[in-house]
C-alpha cells in the first residue's frame, strides 16, 4: 500500500458515498482539509449496493469506504485518522500532536457517534411521539455535554481543533448539515444559542469553511430528502440483508 | 503534560480500575506488554465510586481512567493508544506501523466492542431464555467474523499483531478469561475450536502470556463472580445515576 502518489498525490483515492450520509461528509471534508481533492467519487445506491462496497465493507456492507491504491479503509473516523497517518505531509495533522490531547479528540468523536448520534437517531425512526421527543432530549443533552468539551478541546480558539479545523471538528460538524435539516422539518433547534452558545458560533463557523461549503449538500436538500426520502429508505435497509 | 518520566518512567502513571473488570484488564495487559509495570493501582468500588473517578471520567464515570502525571485517559482502547502514543520508547508498538494495517486493527477492535461485546452483555442482562440465547448466537456469530479477521491480521503468525500480541490482541483478549468463566457458568463454549479453531488457539496463546497471567484473575474466581456478585451490581448500579 501507499506506494506511488502516497506522499501527497490523490489519484489512487475512491470514494464509495452517498450524497446525504453525514458519515461521507466527514470523509469529504477531511479530503478536503487535507487537500487530497482529487480523488474519485463514486455515489451508492444504498437500495442495491455495487458489488465493489459488497467486496470493500463486507461487514458492515456500509459508506463511506475509501480505497487507496485499491485497499479498503472503513468506517468515517478510521477513514480520517488514516489520511492523516497515510499523507502526513498533507494539508494540516487532523488529530493534534501531543498525546493526551489526542486522546481527548478521540474520546469526544467517540462521544458525537455513541452519545449524540446513537440518541438522535431516534428521533426520526422513533414510533411513537414519546420516544421521538425522548430522543430529541436525549440527542440536545449530549450536545450540552459537547459544549463543555468545546472549552477543553479549543483551549478559547475557533474550533475543537484550535485555529483550524480538526478530528472533533469532523466528527460532529458531519451533522451540522442535518442538525439544521432536523430544524427545518421536525421544528426542534439543537443548535440553540440559548442552550448551546458556544457550539452554536462554530457550528456557524464549521457550516462556512471551504471544505464544508463544497462538499456538504444545501440544507434545503436534505430537509426534502429527511421529508420525503428517509423514512421510506430505512425501511427498504431493514428490509433488506445488505 | 508527558513530563518528567514520559519518556519510559512509569512512575506517573495511575489506573483506576476494578478487578474483574475485562475493560480494565485490557488496560493491564497493555501496560505490561509496555513495561510499564510500575504503576499505581486503585480499586473502586463501583457501587460507591472515589471521588478521583467522578472528576477523572465524569462523562461516563466508569473505569478504567489511566491518569498520567494527573491527567486522566478514559476509555479502554483510547489508554492503549495513549500508552503507544506517550511511551514510544517502551516495548513494543501494540498498534501497527503501516496505515493501513493501523486503520484495520482499529476496525476490528471497535468490532469487538460494538458487534460482540454489545451483543454478549444481553447474554448475562436478558430477562428471559430466549433472549439470552439470542445474545449467545449472536456473540458467536461475531466471534466467527473475528476468526475470518484473524487471518487478515495475523498475515499467518500466532497473533492478530503477528509474532506477538497486539492492539486487537489486547481488545479481544480481555475477555478470554470471562468467555472461559461463561463457559463454566453457562455452559457456552464461545471459543470452541470446532467452530471457531484459530480463535480457540489464539486464545490459549494470549492466556499464556506473561502480561496476561499476571494481571487477569482466575477464570474460577471471575466464573463465581459471574455467578453471584455480577447481576446484584448491574441492578445497583442501574438504580443509581453514577
Amino acid at each position: 500500500m501507499a506506494t506511488g502518489a502516497a506522499g501527497g498525490g490523490s489519484d489512487e483515492l475512491k470514494l464509495l458515498g452517498a450524497w446525504v450520509s453525514p458519515f461521507v461528509h466527514r470523509v469529504q471534508v477531511a479530503l478536503h482539509l487535507k487537500g487530497l481533492t482529487g480523488y474519485e467519487y463514486a455515489e451508492e445506491d444504498l437500495t442495491n449496493k455495487s458489488d465493489l462496497l459488497l467486496a470493500s465493507n463486507p461487514v458492515h456492507t456500509k459508506v463511506p469506504v475509501l480505497l487507496h491504491a485499491g485497499k479498503p479503509v472503513c468506517e468515517s473516523m478510521l477513514i480520517v485518522q488514516y489520511l492523516d497517518e497515510a499523507f502526513p505531509g498533507s494539508g494540516p495533522a487532523l488529530l493534534p500532536a501531543d498525546p493526551h490531547d489526542r486522546a481527548v479528540a478521540r474520546f469526544w468523536a467517540a462521544y458525537a457517534d455513541d452519545q449524540f448520534f446513537a440518541s438522535w437517531i431516534k428521533a426520526f425512526v422513533g414510533t411513537t411521539d414519546e420516544e421521538r421527543a425522548a430522543a430529541t432530549e436525549a440527542a440536545a443533552a449530549a450536545l450540552q455535554k459537547m459544549e463543555g468539551a468545546f472549552g477543553e478541546c479549543s483551549k478559547g480558539k475557533p474550533f475543537f481543533g484550535g485555529d483550524g479545523p480538526g478530528y472533533v471538528d469532523i466528527a460532529l460538524g458531519g451533522f451540522v448539515a442535518w442538525m439544521r435539516a432536523f430544524h427545518a422539518v421536525a421544528g426542534v433547534n439543537l443548535l440553540d444559542a440559548a442552550r448551546t452558545p458556544l457550539l452554536a458560533a462554530w457550528a456557524d463557523r464549521f457550516a462556512a469553511l471551504d471544505a464544508a461549503k463544497e462538499v456538504i449538500p444545501d440544507v434545503d436538500r436534505i430537509a426534502e430528502f429527511a421529508k420525503h426520502g428517509l423514512l421510506p429508505l430505512l425501511q427498504k435497509l431493514h428490509s433488506t440483508k445488505n
